[in-house]
């Protein structure tokens, strides 16, 4: 049993602060001897569907158990239960990564528990989080007006870029339609179109589901060679919608598409989303971190001109899931969209108007203090580690590209701008296929896939926090050996 | 400077285990520190705007930073930038409480760093998730349907009732309209409807907004004198609404409003929306956590008859936020509903059928492990330790309610049914405004407010969990005190 403190009155099951110093040190220790063994696992968890739940009691205990038997069922159930996304030799979908100073901070904010909907419910968690966004849009070279200290743009903290998209998307409904549809509905307000390239996010189709516009009227704009959106086939979906009495809401640019870190070209879009004054949202939660580093900073041309702006430090910046970076040029669009106050939310600083009160900014009412964990990755790395191991993971993906390129049997099937490289077994899926389900099935590595151009591809994702050139090298002798055995 | 492990070919600026090792341990006890004297602070911070954010760099530093000097600026900044939401004299809002095992089990989730957003991308996280909600339905005695060992029915965490009764409204919305909203747009769909008390939380307008159905088309049907929904005028407004042509889609019950804890009457609401065939929602978000004890199951009543529900363990069962539990009895109808499988999702065990992919369950694509802090909390305490606690705050809240009744000066403003008094001077709203500034201007304690019948009340919510009747009791004597001064 856990050591259960006795007031005057009556008994406590409450973990002291003197058993939380024990306890929180064992837990420490455990992810410590975790991350230092982290390579003796199978990357991808070898569990069989209903594996873990069968290993486990079916029903809660009537009594307290102490901390121990729940560490002890980590070892026994849930470590070999994971897919190990911290793993160096983790390349599937895209890097999760994390670092010491983020897995602090966000053990800071669960230790502080503190509530941040409004500025008056814990000043701080607003103020930080306000702060460590212009500190990031610095570091980006972001646009001065996405800026909290510009006169009309701010920033907040999403769970996640399908978060952010549904937001704006929701201030560009309402903008769009003089808030009609949060109003009247819907019904009211006809039909309104949503654009994105082929290649755009699935959260965009998702957004566009939840917030009723229809998903028929979502067009999926036409990609050139390099897989980015053509904006002569945007201009010519808006020119077709609206001479069909269509209201266009928002366009969605991507900064590194998800299946090939395809770049979105800006400039030409926002010229397009101006003549037709359609909202702009860029999507750069996969490759934004990229812009740290000043000769990776083309990818953003034309941002400026953009309504809207997403990152995701919780991918390639070393915090921990979730923190997405949501920049908007017009606070207000947002807030007025999504502001209701409730007479128990009432207070003398909101009515001031000097403060943010980010529960109008986001889905959920409640927040954490997800400020914490930015701020101390940002302290902890300062600009320069930051960009150092933003150039590292860059340069060792440009390297697999030279072995790809000079190996016969494979070839590229994707520009490789940054740190995601896509090929494909000459021979076509099948052979692609099976060297992937070699090394995804030896543990040695973890590999994901997506089609170009209808043709199965391997993803190469180089961003985890672990990954060193050593283990993009060893992934790829695996697939060499594999494609050997063909 | 931190320690910086060189690797054999390039520097490194990662924390290295042994390096978070050390470092955790200061955090860890930084937390317990601050818990030990948490009485010692004003429970409102006293900064004014800004100040948190001017006591701060400007900028981001080119160099890292020592873990040593962002705990320091916790110290001098950031502490005394918060309202205490776990001091025990914290009764604001609605508990926001947390323990030991939570914040440790937040811990975890972050140190092991996976995505749960589908089965395969780590079976554990989803296993365990879909069994410790299994498990808290059997603590609340949920009705079986709910459960996801069920024939249809299933449950996810999600960030917050926000969220929750978001995902219920779409869900609703496209069972209602055949899945013609999601594809075709609102447009398409004619006028839908939804429905609440007038005391419902602000999040079902937030998510009717959001939805695209239109807040005009949201109904805030009357309450009864216990501030609880007056079924009547619910099938009142429902026979309107069909009349005019419209489709209702979903009516959302509350069980514990937040302005004062009122309990929809479950088994009425739901013979109504029977009849009418449209989707109960009930939003148990504040109160449902006392559903733990027998003695206070009647509060569920009917819920069998409901089509979703959600509970927060992060509100009232020791839990961080974020952890709101959302059940469902048709998980196809929310599955259907936020579906969306691009090809570099797709996997092998998705498409067996035998798996759950939470990401079909959410507004956000990624998830973090949250079912790890559930899990320690449920174990940690035991049945009966839960139970205990929520006992005595219940008891605490019915003590308070004797002393206003024993107090002339003061009168109950509703019913107080858990753990939530609502009261006023019986002078009016400027004396019952000074009592309640006085306390929290003296920073003993944190009171919130609301209005009922237009007139203002004092809310303590009692529900921390370092929260005894002593604390209680000290603050009702600092309003006496005050009351004696007016």
């Amino acid at each position: 049993m856990s050591e259960h403190a006795s007031g005057p009155d009556e008994r406590s099951y409450h973990m002291t602060p003197g058993e939380f110093r024990r306890q929180g040190r064992a837990v420490i220790d455990l992810i410590a001897d975790y991350l230092e063994r982290i390579e003796e696992f199978p990357v991808l968890s070898p569990v069989q569907p209903g594996e873990v739940r069968a290993a486990l009691p079916g029903s809660p205990p009537e009594r307290g158990e102490p901390l121990a038997d729940m560490l002890a069922d980590v070892e026994r159930v849930i470590l070999p239960g994971l897919t190990h996304w911290q793993s160096p030799s983790f390349f599937g979908f895209f890097p999760a990564n994390s670092s010491g100073p983020s897995v602090l901070g966000e053990l800071l904010s669960a230790g502080l528990g503190v509530q941040g909907m409004l500025w008056a419910t814990s000043p701080a968690c607003t103020e930080l989080e306000t702060l460590v966004l212009d500190w990031l849009a610095e570091l980006l070279a972001l646009p001065a007006g996405f800026r909290s200290d510009s006169p009309a743009g701010g920033a907040v903290i999403q769970d996640s870029a399908s978060s952010a998209v549904l937001c704006a998307l929701v201030a560009a409904r309402e903008r769009a339609t003089r808030g009609l549809v949060g109003t009247a509905g819907g019904a009211a307000a006809g039909q309104l179109t949503t654009y994105c390239s082929a290649e755009a996010h699935s959260s965009v189709e998702k957004a566009v589901r939840i917030a009723g516009v229809g998903t028929d009227n979502l067009r999926r704009v036409a990609v050139d060679d390099r897989l980015a959106l053509d904006p002569a086939a945007l201009e010519a979906a808006l020119a077709t919608d609206v001479a069909a009495g269509a209201t266009p809401v928002l366009v969605v640019a991507t900064v590194g598409t998800t299946g090939t870190t395809a770049i979105d070209p800006l400039p030409a879009v926002a010229a397009v989303c101006d003549r037709y004054a359609v909202w702009l949202h860029v999507d750069a939660a996969m490759s934004g971190t990229a812009a740290l580093c000043p000769e990776f900073r083309w990818i953003h041309e034309g941002l400026d001109r953009a309504d809207s702006y997403s990152v995701n430090p919780h991918k390639w910046m070393f915090t921990n899931f979730d923190c997405d970076a949501f920049y908007v040029a017009d606070r207000a669009a947002l807030v007025s969209a999504l502001s209701i106050l409730p007479e128990y939310l009432r207070n003398a600083a909101t009515e001031s108007g000097a403060v943010i009160d980010y529960r109008d900014w986001q889905v959920p009412l409640g927040r954490r203090f997800r400020a914490l964990k930015l701020w101390f990755v940002l302290r902890h790395y300062g600009a320069g580690g930051l960009r150092h191991h933003v150039r590292e993971h860059v340069a060792i993906a440009q390297k697999l590209a030279g072995w790809v390129r000079a190996d016969s049997r494979f070839e590229l099937a994707a520009p490789v701008p940054l740190n995601l490289v896509c090929f494909r077994h000459v021979d076509g899926d099948v052979a692609t296929e099976r060297v992937m389900a070699e090394v995804n099935g030896s543990g040695a590595a973890y590999l994901s896939s997506t089609r170009v151009c209808g043709r199965l591809v391997i993803r190469v994702s180089v961003g985890g926090t672990l990954t060193r050139a050593a283990h993009v090298k060893a992934a790829w002798g695996r697939l060499q050996q594999a494609a050997d055995g063909l």
